[in-house]
């Protein structure tokens, strides 16, 4: 940590904040400059609240040298997170495709979308059972039978099964029925519910990027699981909000080499959500594959005129049979296997 | 909600989409361009989910016409909602001023700070007990232990109290405690907890809008908690996120005249946590009332510098007391009682 | 300007750093902190591009400690700037309002417009001759015809003008014509532009802030103009792009206490282009004078029905003198002159 | 069009907005529903301009059908255009690879550059002359003799050249040295310079999307261009400006299929500039061909770490043929020749 004095600041100021800091058991290098002093923060600044330093009216502002995540961080953990879901690797060479209807709506829907999603090679199967919906209106999910559904569908298939889970009430079931539980964008920084499943479990996790999450927020997030006692995080990007409306967001495939830089945890895609538009979702899951994810997440349809939710971005059987067909290919080409 | 077809969209596209409607009880109008057809709906449209017209081959878009929330609307609520909070009125013509400290830390903090804030004129307190916090190391608050001294300082000056409910396992002792609850800026879109909140009481609501929320999901979320049971709900601007890093957040005044607008509801103006900077927080709140805001949240500090959390922007109790007689022109010239 | 090393850098990396700063005249203070050395330069930053030393290997990261510009910069010119504008001054303590018509149409509509401006309490007229429209088909100005509409109608009423310069070509004409000569949105960051007005004239600039410019590049582009030779700049706050569609563009009133506070610059608030509806004009305005700005620019059409663009921002002459008079007891109580 | 009316719209309203319709040689479909009328245009609706409808006192709002844009509108031209630059084709199944440094600083450095990237199978060479930069103080480009060092950089290895152009004073100079003219983010919506390079040349321009620029701002840009006469334009993404800062910018890949679907005109992706560090290049490249992309655009230089701009985000020649190596298979996937 850096702290930058104030050009008027005086040399009891520096006094001053320097015996603030040693209090804590650090130690402070001081260089004057000709227009400006500048404290250097040496040892584990982790016990100094930078904002309990800004607030000194000598100082102009604190910056952050190092970050502030520990068990998400590379730098502490610098091989790749492999994460074992219900006997499916994510990360470390295999490319994961998880498959299925945005909300599950009837037994023979998903049994169906399930079996074609696996014949085409996906291996991990979605469905929403409790939905985020942004108007209380609109058609809130199965719920409970939903799952049970979805169980079916695993029996039915083998394939593992991912849903999302948006309050705590349901933990104990989520544990006991899905694989993978997601924690959607929208309550990315539920911080309650990210210590509960931190906390109940080892399942491991999908934790989504919130809509306008910074890279440090969604990490941090992933932090807060992995300190409340697991430390098996996924994450998702799924596009984040911008200026732009013609797409219903904006994908960062930037987010892939980020994440990889910066954490060992897998990464992977949802192009679904992201643009909103079913013809979006072949091109932008061949870029995420090239760009190094370690898997897509891809709503599936039947009857996508039919479906409760999202209809307009899913693809029917027959596309995703094309699209996994073309990702071969590519996955071939960085070193994926699919 | 008006459909619009492809260029190539035939007679029998528009007979299927039209059959699709009428199935749902609605009425609709076909005018052919000549470039394009385009089909009015006419009727009760929350009965036609958009998304599962948009996904059929013939169609190009589905624009909505009128919006999609009916208990916040008003349209159908000329009048102004005056919501009363512990014997304080918000809305209406009472400009309500809510000031404390960022996180609730001991009870003689709270105290002297609330009495402060008494004196200069406030008339709600504020104090976070349990904590947001985008570090899991971070100081995550005092907890139910911090509730009781907010209800102490309640006591001790007469003023309600205003605390971020994060969780719902804490709502029963939030709807014994608090006055006004408030679900922050990261829970707006928590819908189970909203769901909840509207359920169990009809204390008034706090809904801090999200760091991307539109003005149509904002209103949704409170829509979501009226439809739930709850009619007194207060929205609160509290910054949005932009590009714009030098302040932490990005104040939208222009929310102030278009909630009212488009709702019924009280809207208030948190400048302190949308600027991040104390010496913002003064003229901010002046133009948030002379925009037409029906009150204003203010974090107050009595010692800064030793705050847990958001000292840079908390004032001190004579910054406090100034802005406080500062206002009261700017009140007078907008025709609001402070 | 603070050198932070990675983790793994060696000595040799450092003396070597450290010898390529010295090399350009400055010193450099080296702490060694348990996990990260870092390096404070000392002397003339100017000198040393910071690109060219994070391309180092051995560099994690530059931060900037002072900032880039100088000539704009309140720390070297600590008293508000006052500036002429045909008589009329704009800053400390004096608030102008400048009004008119989007686009110059006729002879006949800018002269009613400026004398029902002017006996409302305008004290500037503004009107667009040449317009920049995101579409090639839409009207595109009057050009040179326009602004002599503008010079005859204030001939007839002694307002000063102001109108937006969108090439070069035409700086000789503006120079002779135009009291305040306008750099718009769009052209904020047309370097050349900004380079030719600073040379050519010491005749006032208004630059408008772009439409995702932060305050930094906003305030380095009038660096650009002052660099050139000419101090008079003023800056326009006209709403920045953001996620929210409902309003054209959002307000950021913020920027009036910000660049008030890095820069000594006037600023002023154009509240119609912001919002983009006319119903949005009133209380923003007032917002904007009780956060402390120094003058206002707003859109007043007798006719909007008929404009040729931005009608629906624009007030009609009785709004607008009902605005004036409501403006009146907020500019007392801020202690501003209207 | 649609005009959609308030509720409280009358007989007599509707009336008067079908004569203004009408008169401009329009037909008016008009829908009464329960709640609200909506009129819907038929004809040649780029006679109406919306704001003058929007203003009229009984419309709520006006939607637009159909898009502005004729020229550069697929739905007019359903082919793909390929455009010839220097002999080099862009678009219609060529994959063109533009490589060199950021700024041209000496002779033997891009004649270097230009050789190495040739040899990796760059087939266009760039340079910056004229430098757009945040300030005034940093270097802004070698100017004329920057483009003479390009071409003789062309002479020595028979690569077209790419240089951007800041300003109209320097069109002819272009317009002889240079095969591809740059137009650059920041220029994007400088209408003036668009008319002129429109009119001037047949010459390829590259259009570079503007830091907040919507898709249908940066199509209409282009329309600007080709309205004026030049319909030889292509097409460059180079990140949008978003709320992430850890990345210069945010990659919008999703531009590639929307650009496609909307326009027949070329497409290339600058993964250099959108993410300002040089290892996400290599990822950003891949996902950016995979996405089905007409070219990258990629900044080499010999040395970064003397780079005079950009260095950070700059390649060694090393890299950048390791690249193309790389790049090869991810195009054969997507049909395209390198």
């Amino acid at each position: 940590m850096i702290i930058v004095l104030k050009q008027e600041a005086k040399t009891e100021d520096v006094a001053r904040i320097e015996k603030t800091i040693e209090e804590k058991g650090l130690q402070v290098h001081v260089s004057k400059g000709e227009n400006q002093t500048i404290m250097g923060l040496i040892g584990d600044t982790t016990k100094v609240d930078p904002e309990s330093i800004e607030v000194d009216p000598a100082v102009e502002k604190v910056m952050h040298v190092s970050e502030l995540y520990k068990l998400a961080n590379r730098a502490f953990h610098p091989e790749d997170s492999v994460i074992d879901v219900g006997g499916v690797k994510i990360g470390g060479g295999h490319l994961a495709v998880i498959a299925g209807p945005c909300s599950v709506e009837s037994k023979e829907q998903v049994i169906e979308i399930a079996k074609a999603a696996k014949a085409a090679g996906a291996n991990l199967l979605r469905g929403g059972a409790f939905k985020p919906r942004t108007s209380p209106y609109a058609f809130q999910g199965m719920g409970s039978a939903g799952l049970d559904i979805l169980v079916a569908a695993k029996e039915a298939t083998g394939l593992p099964i991912v849903s999302e889970l948006m309050d705590a009430e349901y933990l104990d079931e989520f544990i006991e029925k899905v694989d993978l539980i997601q924690i959607g964008a929208r309550n990315m920084q539920n911080f309650d519910l990210l210590k509960k499943v931190g906390k109940a479990t080892k399942k491991p996790i999908l934790l989504k990027r919130g809509l306008s999450a910074t890279f440090q927020e969604w990490i941090m997030s992933a932090e807060y699981i992995m300190a409340s006692g697991n430390p098996n995080v996924i994450l998702c990007e799924r596009g984040v909000r911008t200026f732009e409306s013609y797409t219903r967001n904006t994908l960062d495939l930037q987010a892939v080499p980020v994440i990889k830089e910066l954490t060992h945890l897998p990464i992977i895609i949802d192009p679904s959500h992201a643009g909103g538009k079913w013809w979006l979702v072949n091109p932008m899951a061949k870029a995420a594959v090239a760009a190094g994810c370690d898997g897509l997440m891809i709503e599936v349809h039947n009857n996508p005129e039919k479906a409760l939710c999202d209809g307009p971005q899913s693809l029917k059987p027959a596309k995703f049979e094309q699209l996994m067909k073309e990702l071969k290919p590519i996955a071939d080409a960085v070193g994926k296997e699919i």
